[in-house]
């Protein structure tokens, strides 16, 4: 009931004083509006913006970080789980890019730390991009016009893995989507929600969805058990228990971000979960013990859709050419 | 012995009348500087672009035009031969969709006439994108907002392949590389090439390299032999005799472009040939009869290094999500 009252007050105090209060209504809010970055080496994004573009990080030669977290379609690949080297299948659903810089940690069991941690992982995955970080270096140290960028950004002679992921995490770091309409709602344009949306909102907090997505990406700031109330009828991994060794900790996966949730279906670890109806209906049931009406659930869905935000937009980055001694992709081999 | 006088009066007309005589320069010449598309319909390259960049097209999901014709890599994915789906190995090199719109007609073997025949082709192809005409057709038709895009550039209410087929080669047609140095100096900028790269070029010319390799795109208007001094030792379909039947045309393929070569390694219909020197090298002996020595051949891949054009800028598309109705990719199916 707390929470409903929250929400009325903030509403009261938005029809009222439309500018004024909507930093008193974010303030109000256990969802906070997405905040762009504050300090960004413009030179590192760049670099960064072409290294996540770039196949030839992938021993075949065709897979960069943009092809299971692709940027034309929220940042994910819509399977539900990723086809790496040799197609062969993931175990898991890949997690979008987007606003992943406000993850408490990175991958659905945390075992990075944060985005750089991450970024080296796929390269050197047998699974995924199945090359090696000394391969990788191998093939950016031939490449003359990366090795003078490299130079530019980190100021050292050599190139390492260490920069590789670091000038990704940068770029990482600029894609997140702002002024979705929800934000817009939040920082005071009280008729950016239809009706029905505002009362998503009030039966998402209302029924608890909140107290795990909550705060400025509506997740990813903790790790929560999939199935408390009923377990979960598909693929289990270990989850975070993998990482802390924990057995409390079985099942336990990071709570995903519902930003921009309308456009990375399928949805759960395991992508079983074609719908955001589909989703919003398994995870009452099997988190809050709670059947939602078709109407309930309608409501929910229309508030998820409000968190789609501005999509990062820049310019597809033309990568350098190799030289004559860059090793050459094997994709066959 | 003729062209080298031609070019001899084009550098001495040049070095007199820089401007006035660009023209003249340009129109003496065996290959004409790019020429920008004159007639373009601007809502329907950008729904074009859209559909190059969707992997929506392909039956698992992850595969867009843009996989093979990578357009951060000049138009190419720089193996051999490219990765279908279920990592199925391509037969040919995948040639590159800059300037394509030159092209008599395309894929290696000239059997589509145009753009737009072309673009079909790989969508519907087993070993590319594994998908049908059929099915595409569907995916596109359940997504709200391509069905508002197709009709506000077609004012037709229904998608079919046709109009698939037409955005995406408008598209294409808007991916041509105009101001590489070479067309710089065409156009009269005396100082735009170096005097190893103008004694490249008159070799390139006096060699008899410009028999084939001649026009806007310096190659891309004629079919010939693979190997007509000397066989080729390499992989060896049948190539244009495939599409014609006639015996004469065995081993014939469409001349490749020369524009951007320096970014479309590998070489030859097999992508057998890593590097520009070995390219130069095996056209020489193969074609020409002429082994070229190591200067010589350096002379002519520095000219080659001068055709790199202004890459395609533009901002990558964001495309709209699939809707519960649209039926969902099966990678692994």
């Amino acid at each position: 009931m707390m929470k409903r009252t929250v929400l009325a007050t903030a509403v009261a105090l938005v029809s009222g004083f439309a500018i004024h209060t909507a930093a008193v209504a974010a303030a109000g809010e256990p969802i906070q509006p997405i905040k762009p970055p504050a300090s960004i080496n413009i030179g590192m994004v760049e670099l960064g913006k072409k290294l996540y573009f770039d196949p030839r990080l992938s021993k075949s030669g065709i897979m960069s970080c943009n092809t299971c977290h692709n940027l034309s379609m929220g940042g994910t690949d819509n399977i539900p789980t990723s086809v790496g080297d040799k197609w062969q299948q993931g175990p898991i659903n890949a997690p979008t890019v987007l606003n992943s810089s406000l993850n408490l940690a990175q991958f659905w069991d945390g075992r990075a730390a944060d985005l750089k941690a991450q970024a080296g992982g796929p390269i050197a995955n047998p699974g995924e991009m199945a090359f090696t970080h000394t391969l990788a270096i191998n093939v950016l140290e031939s490449i003359p016009a990366y090795v003078r960028e490299f130079k530019m950004v980190f100021g050292k002679d050599k190139i390492d893995i260490d920069q590789v992921t670091t000038a990704i995490a940068e770029f990482e770091k600029t894609l997140v989507t702002p002024n979705s309409r929800f934000d817009q709602w939040l920082l005071g344009k009280k008729d950016a929600l239809t009706k029905q949306e505002q009362e998503g909102y009030a039966l998402f907090k209302d029924s608890g969805c909140v107290a795990c997505h909550n705060g400025e990406a509506v997740g990813g700031n903790s790790f929560q058990k999939m199935g408390i109330v009923e377990p979960y009828k598909g693929n289990m991994p270990d989850g975070r228990a993998a990482v802390t060794g924990k057995d409390e900790d079985r099942f336990n996966f990071k709570v995903p971000t519902l930003r921009n949730v309308e456009l990375t279906y399928p949805y759960f670890h395991d992508g079983a979960a074609n719908t955001l109806t589909e989703a919003v209906d398994v995870m009452g049931r099997l988190q809050l013990g709670r059947k939602f009406t078709k109407e309930e659930n309608a409501k929910i869905v229309a508030f998820l859709k409000t968190l789609t935000g501005d999509q990062p937009t820049f310019t597809l980055p033309i990568l350098p050419p190799s030289s004559d001694a860059t090793p050459r992709p094997t994709p066959f081999k």
